[in-house]
C-alpha cells in the first residue's frame, strides 16, 4: 500500500474503521496441508501454528518469507528533562548514527537473520512536549507521525518487525500502559535502561503525573492516549501496525515500549493486534503483564531489554522456520513415510 | 580431531579422563569487550553469556559461528517390537530416506538457518538387542557406535548441533534418565510420538524392565548405562559430545532423548557437558526435568517435540545473533555514543 499523509486522527479512525479480517479459506488450506507432513500430529509445536498464522494474515498458501523488513523509529522526548533514564537525550541521536553506520546490535541480528533494517529518524532536534505538563503531540503532531510510520510498509515485503530508539520512551510506554490498563504506576514502571532508586521513584512519579494530568480528557480513547502520553516513534509503530494490516504483512512487535504502542490501538478494535506476535519477551518486568493483557506469548525469551526492534529481529528466525517447515516438507504419501501402526 | 575407532569402552574412558577445559584466558577477553559494546550493560541478556561461552569453549576471541553442523544419528532398538511407539519401526529407515531427499522438517530448518547437515545411518537392518531381557549393546559395539558419533566432528566446524532417529528411543531415552536419577519410571516416561492409555502404560513397564533388569549390574556408571538401555544412535550422540570436546567445538544438544544421551557422560565427569547447551525445551514433559537435573536452560521453549536435531538446529539462529553482536558490534568509544548521564 502507499499510505496518503494522514492530517488528523480523525483520518485514521477511517482508515480503522474497514481493516481486513482473517483469510480464513487460506488458513483452512494451511490447516489441512498441516495434517499431512512427515512428523507426528502437533509435534512442531508453535511453528505449526505460527505458519497457519502466516497464511491468515498474508492471504496467501503457502505462506512466505523472503523479504522480511525490520523498522526502527526514533524520536526524543520531552520527560527526558525530568532524568527518567540513565543516559542524555543525546544518546538518541548517536544511536541513529550507529544504526546507519552498521554498529548496533540490531544491524548485527539483520544481517543473521538476513532481515532488512530501515532507521526512521523523527525530528529528533525537536522533542515532543513533558507529558507532565501538555499533551506530548498535538493532533496534527499524532497523525503526521502514524503516517510516517506508513511509510515503512513498502510493497513486497512479506514480515514487518518493529522497534523503537528514544530515550526516556520506556517512561512513555509505562505511562501508556498505566492509562490503558490501570493499576499502579510501579505495575509498569521498570529499570529500562537501568534506573534504580531515587531515579526509578523519578519514573513513577512522571508515569503516575502524566497519567493524572490526561486520563480524564483522554476518556479511554487509544488515540488520544497515544498522543498525550506517547511520542513520535511510539505513533509511527501504531501507525506502521495499521499499514500493514491493511497491507496483508504479519507484524513482530519488540519488547516493552514497542507492545505498548501498539496496544493503544486495541482501544480502536480489540481484534486490531490479530495480525501480530511479540518477538521476544523483555527483561523489563512490566512486558509480560502487558502481554498477558494483550494475550500475546512471545516467542523468545532470551533475557534481553535492549530495544532497537533486536528482539523482533531475532524472532525473524522463528518465523522462517516455520515457514520453511510449512512450505517444504514432504508429506507421508509423497515421502513413503508410514503413519502411526 | 580425527578419532581412531574405539574398539572398546576401555579406550572411551581413557579418552575422557584428559578433556580440555574452558579458556579462561579467552573468557576474560569476552568480557572485557562485552562492557565496551553499544548498549547498556547486559541489555542483550543471554546473547551475552552465550557470546561468552562460545568464546570460552572455542578457546578463541572473538567467537565464530560460519560453520555450523547438525548431525544426525539415526537406529532402531529392540524394545520397538513391545509397542511402545505409536510408529512402526519401520519409520526410521523411511524418515533417513526423507532426511536425504530433503523432505523433513530438520531439512527445512536447516536451509532456513544456513547450517549443514548430515545424517548417519547406524545399522537400520540390525536394532540394539531387546533391554528388558539383555543389555542393548556389547561393550563393543557400544565403543563402536560412540566411535562412529565422534566422526561427525569433522575439521573446520565451529558448532555442532546433535539429534536423532529412532523409533522407540523415546523409550531408552527414559530408561537412562531413570537409571541416572532415580525417581520413578512415570517421572521419564511421556507420550514420545504420541502413545497414551494403555500404550502409555506399556512404554513405563518397559523403562521399568529394563532398569530393573540392569541397574545393579551397571552400578551407577554412565558407559554401563548407556550400553546397556540406550541404543546406537544414543551411544553415538555422546560419543559426538566427547569429540566436539576433545575439539573446542560448542555443542547444542537436541529435545529430550539427545539429552539423555549425553546426560551418561555426566557420570564420568561433572563437568562434562559443560561445552553443551540445550537448544530447545521439548514439550516431552520429562525433559524440563532432566534439563534441572543437569543445570542447562534451553535457548528456546516452542513446543516442538520432534527430535530429528529440529530444536537444536533452530537454536543456531540464536547463537549466530549472539556471536554476530559480541564481534560486530560498535564500541562506545568507536561510535561516539555516550555512556549513562
Amino acid at each position: 500500500m502507499s499510505p496518503s499523509p494522514a492530517a488528523s486522527l480523525a483520518e485514521i479512525r477511517r482508515l480503522v474503521a474497514d481493516l481486513p479480517g482473517p483469510d480464513l479459506a487460506t488458513r483452512t488450506k494451511a490447516v489441512a496441508r498441516e495434517s499431512t507432513l512427515t512428523k507426528p500430529p502437533g509435534a512442531l509445536g508453535r511453528l505449526e501454528a505460527l505458519a497457519e498464522w502466516m497464511s491468515t494474515w498474508q492471504g496467501k498458501h503457502p505462506p512466505q518469507l523472503r523479504r522480511p523488513r525490520i523498522a526502527v523509529f526514533a524520536g526524543n522526548h520531552g520527560i527526558a528533562a525530568r532524568g527518567v533514564s540513565a543516559y542524555p537525550p543525546a544518546v538518541t541521536g548517536q544511536m541513529v548514527r550507529n544504526f546507519i553506520a552498521g554498529g548496533a546490535a540490531v544491524n548485527q541480528i539483520c544481517r543473521s537473520v538476513d532481515a532488512d533494517l530501515r532507521v526512521y529518524e523523527m525530528s529528533l532536534e525537536t522533542p515532543t512536549a513533558d507529558f507532565t505538563i501538555e499533551p506530548a503531540m498535538s493532533d496534527e503532531e499524532c497523525a503526521r507521525a502514524m503516517a510516517y510510520g506508513m511509510m515503512a510498509v513498502e510493497s513486497g515485503i512479506d514480515l514487518l518487525a518493529v522497534g523503537e530508539m528514544g530515550i526516556a520512551n520506556t517512561t512513555a510506554g509505562a505511562a501508556l500502559c498505566h492509562a490503558l490498563f490501570g493499576g499502579t504506576p510501579a505495575d509498569w514502571t521498570g529499570p529500562g535502561t537501568g534506573v534504580a532508586g531515587d531515579a526509578l521513584q523519578r519514573k513513577q512519579a512522571v508515569v503516575a503525573a502524566g497519567v493524572a494530568r490526561h486520563a480524564a480528557e483522554a476518556g479511554g480513547d487509544g488515540l488520544e492516549i497515544l498522543r498525550r502520553l506517547g511520542g513520535y516513534e511510539l505513533a509511527a509503530i501504531a501507525g506502521a501496525v495499521i499499514a500493514a494490516r491493511l497491507a496483508r504483512v504479519p507484524v513482530l512487535l519488540d519488547g516493552y515500549t514497542a507492545t505498548a504502542a501498539a496496544a493503544t490501538l486495541t482501544r480502536l478494535d480489540p481484534r486490531l493486534l490479530d495480525h501480530c506476535q511479540v518477538g521476544h519477551l523483555s527483561a523489563e518486568p512490566a512486558h509480560a503483564r502487558l502481554c498477558a493483557q494483550l494475550g500475546l506469548r512471545p516467542l523468545l525469551d532470551l533475557g534481553m531489554r535492549l530495544g532497537e526492534g533486536s528482539g523482533a529481529a531475532l524472532a525473524v528466525a522463528i518465523l522462517r522456520a516455520a515457514v520453511e517447515c510449512h512450505a517444504g516438507m514432504a508429506t507421508f504419501g509423497d515421502a513413503g513415510v508410514s503413519g502411526p501402526a
